[in-house]
């Protein structure tokens, strides 16, 4: 019951299409995010721990790992849109569970439904810390697709 | 990275102290559901298919498949707590993937983080339908521990 | 800048859509739950308290007051579609405030953003007790518009 | 019904405590964020725009408004702590509602329930273009007090 579903890119060249994609986020490269893993339905970025992603106590920021959080979602969508796509997020919702204290955070989003309207991704932060993981903050999102312009 | 956590229960006679607890929830009761599966932070839930839980297409009404995934969310919290304790939800967010149409719905419920504040917890929906199981929704849930009066 | 904003709608039948609408709901009528103000983008519901819609502590369960701040939300989104339509709830975020004790529990949906792909609602649940007023509970919720068939 | 909740700050300094943990906000710095008002249960935070703040078509990034919006929800729960508190998000849910285009943004925090363990805020987040305000996006947040170290 617990089955993974697996996903048929629609478009065969996702991997550059998501690459490409995620080279022209501003935000993204100031804040050192790496893509790290894409796969259809699936997208990994890394965060190289530094003082400017820092919240007062030496984590990184809340809102760096939100917004890590929903590009990992937004790129797992996009990996399975025909070409010339673009994804935009309309809701999400973020839990914090561990202070994200760590050398590397690791955001992982999945694709739940990949519906024609809308679609459902599920993403999880780890913090990488001497070698060991830990989940730091899930999140819920919701993303539709738009043709590019 | 993906490790599920295992959690310890502080009560060893959690089980029970689930079972007792679902069996006083008159509403769960009305609605015909059942407890099929509980572990340490985790809680799964069975309901059968009746004609008063169907929205108007004949599939289970969202507020059935919303009130089963707080129910498995809050019990596979409880099931981690100490002798004497209710748990209390003080907020979820539910996406709904697909229609509800099956013969049963099951809600599987786990714990993602057993704070002592805070316990989060995720939970998902399956229909069976002719002996296969599609994922028809998904919750984040936050619950808060209390002392039973 | 808090202006609320305020809708047109698309069918001059609005009130007469949503309240048959309404009327075929098997659950709300189940459970007690009347139709008490329908305007454009907005909906209110009522609910007598009753022992059947209790929780062990006597206040509603908070599957009822879901499942009657979701379809507030709903109708207040049906309010301003065409005629010939429904409403498809995608996802929803629930916060529970107070304890929801009181002799009739009240939703009002309204409808943020009336998007032609995605309809977002805000709808808040008030317990009224002795003739006092108690916010307990608010929703954030997402529907889609569908051609009804 | 809809009356607003008026609130007592426990804290008669609350207005220079929020003022002083703002000023500690690397990030909010870095994003040129200005705290332009405090009272107690609600804060407003502005942006001017920049290019850095900005996605591919020249608007906001979804990033900074639920940034800033955590940030305002964040403060309206702190102006009701008493001295010597922080506070901690737990959880938010965000829905955007329209392209955050305009000169500056402002998002306007305030506190539905300030429980003892768990504060409930709701903030919105609106763009000033040539002089009019859209609503942009909303969030639903909850935090929890800590006792600052």
């Amino acid at each position: 019951m617990a089955t993974i579903p697996t996903f048929e890119p629609e478009h065969p060249g996702y991997h550059d299409a998501v690459t490409e994609s995620f080279a022209r986020q501003g935000l993204m490269r100031a804040f050192g995010v790496e893509l790290i893993r894409v796969e259809p339905g699936l997208c990994e970025l890394r965060v190289p721990f530094s003082e400017r992603l820092a919240q007062q106590h030496g984590y990184f920021h809340g809102a760096i790992v939100g917004a890590v959080l929903d590009s990992a979602g937004g790129y797992a969508a996009l990996s399975l849109q025909p070409p010339g796509s673009e994804v935009l997020t309309t809701e999400f919702k973020l839990n914090f569970l561990e202070p994200a204290d760590g050398e590397d955070l690791i955001a992982r989003g999945t694709v739940l439904k990949a519906g024609s309207r809308v679609i459902v991704t599920e993403s999880k932060a780890y913090c990488l810390k001497a070698g060991v993981a830990s989940l730091v903050a899930v999140m819920l999102q919701s993303v539709v697709p738009v043709r590019a312009k």
